[in-house]
């Protein structure tokens, strides 16, 4: 299969981490969502994806997914070894509420369209979205609380880790300190001594700019 | 169990569909999140809820639950039958890409604390909610086009289908013409000949205002 994505990107850093986790081997199709590049809203990318998002993955008879949720419950369900969700019902449920709050509560602001409207109504692009990671951030770190372990939810990573360390990426990049969140922090330190997590990192991504590739 | 919720709100709105579809029992309790009254910015609720967003579920022994989609997934997998995701794994994923983009793509930019931000900054917030709807929405209709049968996702109603018709209602409140997507508006009318789907409505609940009681 192929995934199209962009190095930096929160949402398709996810899928990276899942389709390392679970072994999927993939070719690697860049998609340079850069303002000014913005291949992504060209009309061949948009036929694969009418939202004009990365990623997008493209199994080998050529069907499209998109949405990085779906991609990892996809992935869930049909690579179910190693798992990213708990087996018990409650925790899948907690598992799956913390990357919601993550992917619908902080990530769509923080993406580049929504940052170029902020600025074109006049507004702090950057104080704007780092008000919403902080927001975003301070809930997850309370939300946690009920199930962490080693992880988010108990002591193996689920897809709440997976969104996790992507979103304290752009928290930094955003010029928020992770410090604030001890608990977020931990975890992604748990997070990132496990190959997968360290393999499917920005910086290591073929299209990464000034990288450690 | 509770649900927590807001007549208008859309995430609330597709809790309520799953419930009723599903014939699982549930206390209303509403949360006013009308600016000026924000009720789910006041401790008690901030501690079932520490974004302050509508909806919650709260179980019999307190257990709480937020994020609709991550509700609409433990309803799933604790009530089975009658069944909101199809039983093709790729078509599961199909209906999970289509209800991520309206829960991802669309209803964070539509939320009354964002929009109160757009406010803020000078902006015009009904104008730049209304481009994310009608942004949305086309690639909603694109999207859906390789799946859609009676509804979005073959012919049984799915998450697709749960997140499309609140959406719509907001569309129309906005004031865009839902005739621009013919096949959404389609789906939408065969949803609404579903008792689920019309106990839910915004309208029929007990804390509507100037509504159908």
């Amino acid at each position: 299969m192929k995934l199209y994505n962009y190095w930096r990107s929160s949402a398709s850093w996810r899928v990276r981490i899942a389709l390392a986790y679970k072994n999927v081997a993939y070719e690697y199709v860049a998609v340079d969502i850069k303002p000014g590049v913005a291949q992504q809203n060209a009309a061949p990318y948009q036929k694969l994806n009418p939202m004009q998002q990365v990623p997008t993955l493209v199994l080998d008879d050529g069907r499209q997914l998109a949405q990085s949720m779906a991609i990892l419950e996809y992935l869930e369900e049909t690579v179910p070894r190693p798992a990213l969700l708990p087996a018990d019902p409650w925790l899948r449920a907690r598992a799956r509420q913390l990357a919601e709050l993550v992917n619908a509560g902080i990530q769509p602001f923080q993406n580049l369209p929504t940052m170029a409207r902020v600025s074109e109504l006049g507004g702090d692009a950057k104080e704007f979205v780092r008000g919403y990671i902080a927001r975003g951030l301070d809930a997850l770190e309370a939300s946690a609380e009920a199930t962490a372990g080693t992880f988010l939810v108990a002591d193996a990573p689920s897809f709440a880790d997976v969104c996790l360390v992507p979103q304290l990426n752009a928290a930094r990049r955003f010029g928020l300190e992770v410090a604030r969140w001890p608990l977020l922090a931990r975890v992604e330190e748990a997070c990132m001594r496990l190959q997968p997590f360290v393999a499917a990192h920005a910086d290591r991504q073929p299209d990464a700019e000034g990288a450690k590739k």
